[in-house]
Order: structure tokens, then sequence, then C-alpha cells
């Protein structure tokens, strides 16, 4: 998608730029929405650290860059004994994303059976694959989710559709198009009249940081609020949908996603506004099926509570980019990053197939699984 | 409560501080809790500045502090004129607390019978009433609540309770004790084992810098978590209660309270948790009856969305209060203040005068209106 006009994907090849060989470029996301910058990621070990500190995020591109820290692995060391310690480094860096672990088999699978000389360049070509994939299956679930925005458009002609959206699951978080803005940026582009909700998304503010950002720089129309406030706009009528990503999927349909998903999925029911999630294949995992009972829950560093960044607007330091503390020295903090919504408080789940019942059923008629 | 071993209430009077007589002390609650720092309201426009900027907040702590507000303004102007002028001021400051306008009028009907020379005197004995009474109606909250906490930790026995609260409805909310926290200080008081997770409650953070904070000092075990987490914890059983305050309670028992408190509501109820209300009778607004529909909520400037405040961690101004943005330049906020809960998702109401069904049957077998 567009910043100032020129198109980015999130991630990409930088040829002959890393000691191995290539290098990767990332845009470093923990700057945004104050500094725009891009990093290369020339081994690894720094691929690891990108997705462990979050310069990538995003259950989509952390596979995908996953995908690529095991092509700089191979680059400088084809072993199996090389092979496996990357694998194992990749793996551990965030336990709650299923992509992770489905692009690193993807491209583990691929290359093992290989000769070492031959794994590196097939490793980067898996991970083009599958960086090109996910382009395509956002684009596509951008398509099936259009169709369900006008719907809803079509009851109330000529007024602004109102979707509010928590965390970031937009371009950023994907290599391009994103998947639950996929369907917003399908829908502002075909003219149909739609304003965001955006949940500003504590503890790190993914939300206000980088849904707001990119929603601002294609030019569709949102207003950021705290994540306390969606019940009370449900309450009165302006939204009109909700439409949340996942990290992960569970067979039945239960959806782990960003931490507070669970709540406004409860306030969606109670006003009957409808919840979508929006989610390429790559984040069902088959062999779970009671999400809230099986996925386990990232904790996070509780600093992520107790302080926040932002870029200092008064005093001598105004305009630098800054961590302040929000709560008093001695209270710890407890920082969860993902819950679980029941399937049963889901409408709809949008995928690169068409959109699915959330029930086991729902995605085996779309996946032929069973 | 304590401070540093040392009691405190929220507000006092300073004998002779002010142009007019008296001076009225208050905690200033905009730099806690990294600043502990008292400021001496002298005039009644001073009194309307520290409600309006929230120097002063909490529904009991408002309607005591416009009371005080009357009487500072009596005593430079006792006249019909200043009077109506210094209530139209102080009931113009905040929207939605029930509190203030009823302390207001509580003052008003007692001096504006006086002749002028006896006025500024009546209105410091009342505003002084209302302030012992609230110091009475919240240990006695306390004391109701106490008993309901005690039956809870009867089913786990051994086990620390495990309470969640959302903002801050403490002892800086109220002249002393506070009402949601009363129950836990009398518990903490009396030995029973508690642990209270505490909302940070944005936009304005009253649970991480005022909530945390209090029971810091007082020694009360408490982690800080982001309001979306409340739900993830309710669903793995790590939340024996929640309990909250409230500005303003309808007849029937609905209940507005500081934005975010309905979503906690709905996750206590998907999760059969007990959901509790804390509330002296000065928030009952018996002409109201259905919440969502009736109570106005302010709509409070976008920039405590957009911003926040903290004391720098890093960098060149380590150490000094700041605000500092967080949303991109150009993404508008929206700052809804409060949110109503309906009754139907309400365990009971905790009173001065008992325990009530959340209903306009239990409110009226309290009070003995209808």
């Amino acid at each position: 998608m567009n910043i100032d006009g020129k198109p980015w994907r999130t991630i990409w090849l930088e040829p002959d730029g890393g000691p191995g060989g290539d290098a990767v470029g990332v845009i470093d996301q923990t700057l945004l929405p104050h500094q725009f910058t891009t990093r290369s990621l020339r081994s690894c070990q720094e691929a690891a650290e990108a997705i462990r500190t979050m310069v990538v995020r995003g259950a989509p591109l952390i596979g995908v860059t996953g995908a690529y820290g095991l092509m700089l692995a191979l680059q400088l060391d084809p072993s199996d004994a090389a092979l496996a310690a990357a694998f194992e480094q990749l793996n551990a860096t965030r336990p709650t994303a299923i992509n992770l672990r489905w692009a690193l088999e993807r491209v583990r699978a691929k290359v093992q059976p290989l000769p070492p000389a031959e794994r590196a360049e097939a490793a980067k070509a898996e991970a083009a694959a599958i960086a090109d994939e996910d382009v395509a299956m956002c684009e596509a679930i951008g398509d099936h989710g259009l169709a369900l925005f006008q719907q809803l458009a079509a009851r109330k002609p000529g007024a602004t559709l109102q979707v509010l959206t928590h965390c970031n699951a937009g371009w950023l978080a994907t290599v391009d198009w994103g998947t639950a803005l996929a369907p917003i940026y399908k829908a502002h582009r075909a003219g149909l009249p739609i304003h965001v909700w955006v949940d500003e998304t504590r503890p790190r503010n993914q939300g206000a940081s980088l849904t707001a950002y990119e929603l601002g720089k294609e030019g569709v129309p949102h207003t950021v609020i705290v994540d306390n406030a969606g019940g009370h706009l449900m309450q009165h009528g302006l939204v009109d949908a909700v439409i949340v990503g996942t990290d992960r999927t569970t067979r039945r349909g239960d959806v782990c996603n960003k931490i507070g998903t669970y709540l406004k999925a409860l306030a969606a029911r109670d006003n009957g506004v409808p919840f979508y999630v929006a989610l390429p294949a790559s984040t069902i995992d088959w062999t779970i099926d009671d999400g809230v009972a099986e996925i386990p829950i990232e904790a996070r560093n509780a600093e992520e509570v107790t302080q926040i960044q932002g870029r200092i607007s008064t005093g001598s330091a105004a305009g630098e980019i800054a961590q302040v503390q929000l709560s008093p020295n001695g209270s710890p903090g407890f920082n969860p990053a993902f819950d679980v919504t029941p399937a049963r408080l889901v409408t709809g789940l949008i995928t690169e197939r068409g959109v699915a019942e959330a029930s086991e059923a729902g995605l085996r008629e779309l996946y032929g699984r069973g």
C-alpha cells in the first residue's frame, strides 16, 4: 500500500546486502507513527531479534520474516545442524502466532531433502513464494470482505459504513493489503463511504500507532479511540461491523487475537453488531479445538504495561521519541498479549476462499479437511 | 487513608487562607503517581477549574469540592446573584456525575433562605457536613462489601481473593475510604488475603496512576493490567469478583461509570464472575430510568486519547513529567468519558445501607422511595 504516494511492501529482498549473500529489508514498526525507518536484517539472529522486539509483527509478516530468516541462516551455513538451530531460534521468538511455525516448517520441508549447496537458493524461492501468496491471499480476503461490507452498506443507503477494528491487521501486519483492513481498503477504493473506529490497543498501541498511520497514508477516514470506548459506541448505534485479524484460529473457529478482542466480541454480541474475523488459511491450527484451554498465551514484559512510548509534546525534550512511566514505582504489571474469542461470538470468518461460519463444519466446507 | 504512614483526606479547610476568608486544600491528582502536591483553592473560580481540569475527580469528591466552591463564592459575595452565578459555574464543570448537582443543590437549599450575612458560614457548615457524611457512608459501604468478600473468600479457603477494579473509586475519589476500594481496604485490614487487578483505565489512566498509588501506599497487593486484559483473566479463573464505583445510578439500577466498565461487566457475566457496584445514595438519580438512553455522556478533549502523561524514563529529559503523543499527526480522536452498564449485568449494588439488587425494587427497599 502507499506511503506518501509510493507503494511499499513490509518486507523485501536486498540482493547481496548481507555477509552470506542477501539481506532482508523491513520497515521498523517500533518507531511508527512518529518516524518511518527501514532496517536491513543481515543474519538469522537479526531476523529473530526483529521478530522478538516487534520491529516486525503481525502473524503473516512474522511468518514471512521467519522464512527469510532460514534463508539468511542457510546462506551462511547450509548444514543440517545450522538449519535445525535456525529453526529453533526463529520458532522460539513468539509462541502464539501459528503462521510462524507454519512458514518455518514449509521452508524446512522444502530444503531438508536437498543437498546443502542447493538449500539457500531453495529457501529464498520458498520465502518469496510465501510472501507472494500472502499478498494474493490478503487481496482475496479483501474482495470477500468487500462483498460483506456492500451488503451491510445496502441497509443504510447514502450513510457512511462505520467499522471498528482492534490492533493492527493491516498491510503492516502482512506483506501487503492486510487481513482485517484489506476489505476496508477495497471498500475505500471502490468508493464506498467508510469510516473506521481504531482501538488504540494497549499495551503496545498498534491501533493508534500502526492502523491509524496506515489508514491516514491511504486517506481512509478514521478516528482513534481508547480500548474502553467500543462498547459505548456500539450501545449508541455508531458501529455497523467489527472486523479483526487473528494469530491463531482453532478448527472449531475459536479465534486468538490481540488482548481485548474478546471484550469487543462480547459487546458486539450484546448489541447485535456483526463481528468478523479475517484470516488466511495459514492461521488455522487444525490440531486445536478449544482455544481458551489449548492455545498458549504469550506473557510479554510488564514494562509494556507500566510504560508507554510516544513523542514528547512538551518541555525540553519536545519531539524526541521516549518511554514514559505510567504507574507508580513498585506497582507490578502483568501483560498477557492475546486472548481467545470463542467461536460462538464470531459472525463469520473471512478467508481467502470465502466467508465461513465459525465452526468446524464451516471451515471444513472451505478447506476440505476432516 | 495513609500516605507514607500519615493519614490524609482528599479535601480540607485552610482557615483564613483565601481572599474572602478560608481556602480549601486538595491533593493535585493530575501529578500522581509521580508527584504528591497539594493545592489551595482560594475562589469559586479556582474550585471550578480544579474540577474541570481533574485536579480533583471522582463523583463524591467533586460533590464536596462543589459544596466548598459555593462557600468560597459566598465568603466574597453572599448576594443572590453571586450564589446563582457560582452554582451555574460549578454545575457546568462536569455533566455526568450526579453528586455534583446534588451537593450544590443541598448547599443552595440551606443558604438561600438565610440573610446574606449568614450564608457563607452556613455553606461552610453544610460542606463540612457533606464531607463528613461522605466519609461515614464510604466506611459503611466498606463494611457491607467486606461481608460479601468474606462470603466469596469462604468458597476458596486459604486462597487469595482476586478482585478486579476499573478506574479509581478509592479514597482519592471520595473524601476518605473510597467506594469500590473501601471493601478492599476493610478486607486487607481484617487480614483477608486479597489481591487487586487494577485496570489502567485509559484515557486518563486513573487506575494505573491513582488506584495503584493508593493501594501501594496502604500496602494492598495489586497488579496493573491494561484495560484489554480483564476478559482474558476472567476466562482463566483469575478473578473472583469485579467491583467498581459509579458516577450516576438510575432508579432501575443502570450504572454510569468510567468508559470501559460496561465491557468488564459483559466479561463478568460471560464467565460467571459477580459484578458489584459500590455507591453512596448521592449517586442515585431517581429521575432517570434507562441509563443508556437518558444519561448525558461527557465527551472530553480528544488530546486525552491521542496523548498521555507520564514520567520520562529515557533520554535527556528523564524524570520529567511530560505529555507524549501516541497517534499520528492528522488522526483525530474521540473521547467519551463514561459508559452505562445495564442493571441486568450488575450482581449487586453495595450502598451505605446494605447490598441492593440492581433494580427499582431493590433500591426502593433500601431507600423507601416510590
